[in-house]
């Protein structure tokens, strides 16, 4: 796993701790291996032969074997635990919105999850923000938007 | 795991095979353990200290390690692989729609996923399903809303 970010300009407005997450961005590469998605399925149950039968995946319209979409939203907890760690301020996800899997994931392929935060509810103590999958041909193969809340 | 499905009455309309799901649901029961946490921040990288680190989620607003919320959504795929086998018709998760983590889900509990579909867009060939998560207490820990497509 390979780790950056960036900070944003001068910040105005709350003395939020979550308000500084605005405008910061992280990004986390992973090769989807075949032991990671063997050890997915067993954690989750998903066994579904798309992602587990070689055999089954070749006749089906991928022609092999696909990443599990959840397991890819890991990789974006992932990268708002790091980026989130950059604040002194206890978050924890509220959930998602609109998650769309574009297009397979093979394994083997090496995503690129950019996690930018791009809103800040003050009433709520809740972050917004944009998640952008890519495979190593550029190609967008998920987004997300991420919802991040300070505990109450 | 403990796995269940009904059936629905008469269908009526279309005669693809994905339109038989309407009205089907499933439930998985999964009790969330110490190695299931683990493993997923090993897989995923999410490594968060709600998650992983006891002395610090004794101090959080929780009192106590709470499971990643993208596990439990890691059961709802598998709750709809099991559901769609039931059907002759390959299908694959398109996405998610508005997932909320509603309350902590904690290690040792016992998290029951319902997956219920509940529309069928014929055009675009996907079903749209209604997941509710509750653990041992009856509380809703988290819903969302669940899409699958036929690959095309």
């Amino acid at each position: 796993m390979s780790v950056s970010s960036r900070e944003p300009g001068s910040s105005v407005g709350s003395d939020d701790p979550l308000y500084a997450l605005v405008g910061r961005s992280i990004e986390v590469q992973r090769t989807v291996t075949e032991r990671d998605i063997l050890g997915f399925a067993e954690l989750t149950g998903d066994f579904a032969p798309h992602h587990v039968d070689e055999e089954f995946a070749a006749r089906s319209p991928y022609g092999r074997r696909i990443a599990h979409g959840v397991l890819l939203l890991g990789y974006a907890s992932a990268a708002s635990s790091e980026l989130s760690a950059q604040i002194d301020q206890q978050v924890v996800s509220l959930g998602y919105d609109r998650i769309r899997f574009i297009k397979p994931v093979f394994l083997g392929d090496t995503v690129t999850v950019r996690y930018e935060v791009t809103d800040f509810e003050a009433a709520k103590r809740r972050t917004s923000a944009r998640v952008e999958i890519k495979n190593q041909d550029g190609q967008l193969v998920a987004v997300a938007t991420h919802l991040l809340q300070a505990p109450s």
